[in-house]
């Protein structure tokens, strides 16, 4: 037994790897986020993935701030991996940040840590895309979000996506008005995003809500659709009286009639007793999912409150957040995956020995003109090293041979229709790069 | 005092962010150092930074294995954040890679993690590129990792890069020969690469090696230049009788000739004395540097025994690592640093709220266009948001009024000319890329 299959040689469970062709897709994904960001004018900020963890406790709900790798430093400090990017978004916001004008547009792309139990497609080191949009709490800055992530989904490949959407501001205003406590509230919406309705209502049932309270939210609970005004004007109609709560719904119906206007093909479910998890969120809320998949592929939402429970001035805020794994396991089931593209890739193979510099400077000119290049290092004869090349796939071998080099010249072989053709070093990038002879 | 400025709302110390300035810049390095990957036929692995310690622990030297930052995880295993990568692609080829057919050329660029001592341009994350090519024992491939280094510092817009150049060989040639024990080989070198040359050869004294080999020493860490063949000529003459020092000259003299061959305007000093610190180095070692800045800007060398070491298989193996952070550093300093730009972005104004959807259509047309928007989200007056438009350097603006939409037009206002158009909205994307209007 080799030391590497001792288990401390193994790669820590919960992790992975990615070989190059997940590598070259998640690469991919990462660059469409960093594209969506560009065109939607948010500017992307690298913070590092340690964190003091008060930081990240702060923000984090209990559920995910008892599974951060914290620990502490040399200095003694009380680190973590963050857990997701917002945290650390609003401590620029709060310190190097503080006094940039407003709108904000914030972008960040990265890897995530969070000791969760590991199934299939999920790790303990994940990565998102996150982006923020702080001091507008107007609907268009809502729909700025879910239009971007509607873009993403569409340039990333996917098909089929279907948006779910909510309003955390619905099921609050109705019972803050019953004075039922933020606590007791936050549990009635943890109940709520798991679809647990009965025990949510008993809850607000022990918390001595009004029989109209239960009633209105045992109604309200079935609204859902994807005809919004329709889904729409019905809630509006059942939380008459709760006047924070006919706020929320009509801001929901103006945050979705602008999605709608400047994007005709969208699916949106409109879904009253949709809650997430989390509890800062003050607004709309979302997900975005395609068919076949139980996990959603991004989520955000309005969380007015953010900065100031981290004890920043008060700022309206909205954000969203995509799972780059999950966009690539999407991609997958959907069979839109990248193929690893090595049709374009030459290997440069000298016939002797005292050849290998004439190779190396064919390499060069090659590369020079962006052809990507794979030189024969192993010294094998020029059969063995074609037969290599073959099974990987590349698109063209270059021969270097003294006899068609005394007319500076090289074979040229084409490995996917099998021809080759004697080409002059002058002209060598131009009939590599030639498409006719693709 | 908010919140936020309680040290542990603070960033870590040692961390850093970065702002859109800088992100974009070191997007842009590790952009060239993957499109210098794929023009070398590297394959891209992604491994995670969270690895176990006894795997990061078995190839670091006593001084970057204190420096790590070591911890338990919540199921009690023992892990660190990687410090470097080199570890990571050791576990892959000895594991899932294991049967690859060779060579095997291999790609990692992300963060990594030291405990050191912050200094300025130094964090404790920091960020590298990482080329492998494993299983060529060949001067060509020492050559190969050498020129991409040489590619890369000219693809990033670097200027009057130099190289560095030794041979760990000739050194370990004369101390075997002399039955040096590799511990105190190891103390030598590392004495050595601090260029504490008499410090060095009080150990050779101390080892009990013979009057020839320190007058050897002696003589050789003197040799030192850029006329290269001169230099190793010298060499290999001191190096007489110790057979391997010789053959390690030789390979060195190959090596740089295929580099030079194929790359006139290299700059290259040979140094007989330059060792590099790291205990694994078994051939040709090589650091890059910019005049004016004292760090290396990459290194590597060929360490054959790095796989034996994980208790793989006997595996030749050449890689070189580079400091992003650095080479984000030199770019700063020779001025060729990036700016961001915006005069391309356009900002699309609204004058009532009612055309809040019809902004937002606009928008949808522009980006589709690959024209980057940013929405007015604030409501403002237009006066107010050109305003906010010139001070952040946008490029254009356009005013989405009432009269101009009867006509299915809209204001674009080129921001730097300070001029304006009515233009219809069906050709609004032409003109805005129309270069002669830019």
């Amino acid at each position: 037994m080799g030391v590497l299959e001792l288990p401390s040689f193994k790669r820590v469970r919960g992790m992975r790897d990615f070989l190059p062709e997940e590598a070259i897709m998640m690469r991919y994904i990462e660059g469409q986020t960093r594209k969506i960001a560009h065109l939607y004018g948010y500017g992307e900020i690298i913070t590092p993935v340690l964190e003091s963890y008060e930081l990240l406790a702060a923000k984090a709900g209990e559920e995910i701030r008892v599974r951060m790798y914290a620990f502490k430093d040399l200095g003694g400090r009380k680190v973590a991996l963050r857990p997701e990017f917002t945290a650390s978004v609003a401590r620029l916001i709060a310190t190097t940040l503080r006094n940039e004008p407003k709108p904000l547009r914030m972008f960040s792309v990265g890897s995530l840590y969070r000791y969760d139990e590991p199934q299939q497609g999920r790790f303990r080191e994940f990565w998102q895309s996150n982006y923020e949009l702080m001091g507008s709490s107007r609907p268009e800055a809502d729909a700025e979000i879910v239009m971007l992530t509607n873009d993403l989904m569409k340039t990333a490949g996917l098909k089929n996506h279907v948006f779910k959407v909510g309003h955390v501001g619905v099921l609050r205003g109705i019972l803050n008005r019953e004075k039922v406590e933020d606590q007791v509230q936050n549990e009635i919406m943890q109940l709520m995003d798991k679809k647990e309705y009965e025990n949510a209502l008993r809850v607000v049932e022990k918390a001595e809500a009004s029989r109209e309270c239960l009633s209105t939210l045992r109604k309200l609970v079935k609204y859902k659709g994807n005809k919004s005004s329709e889904i729409l004007n019905k809630m509006e109609k059942s939380v008459d009286g709760y006047e924070a709560a006919v706020d929320a719904v009509r801001n929901l119906h103006e945050i979705l009639t602008l999605v709608s206007e400047s994007e005709k093909s969208i699916d949106i479910t409109v879904e009253a007793g949709f809650a997430r998890g989390l509890e800062y969120y003050t607004g709309m809320v979302f997900e975005v999912y395609v068919p076949g998949m139980n996990i959603a592929l991004g989520g955000g939402g309005r969380y007015d409150r953010l900065i100031e429970m981290f004890g920043g001035e008060s700022m309206p805020a909205v954000g969203v957040a995509h799972g780059l794994d999950r966009i690539m396991l999407a991609k997958q089931k959907q069979k839109t995956a990248l193929k690893m593209e090595k049709e374009k890739t030459v290997v440069v193979i000298p016939i002797t020995e005292d050849l290998k510099g004439e190779a190396l400077r064919i390499s060069r000119v090659l590369r020079d003109a962006e052809i990507p290049v794979e030189l024969e290092v192993m010294g094998r004869k020029v059969a063995k090293a074609l037969e290599d090349a073959d099974r990987r796939k590349l698109g063209y071998a270059i021969i270097v041979g003294e006899r068609e080099l005394k007319e500076r010249a090289v074979v040229v072989k084409n490995l996917r229709k099998r021809e080759q053709k004697t080409v002059k070093i002058e002209n060598l990038t131009e009939a590599i790069k030639d498409k006719l002879w693709q």
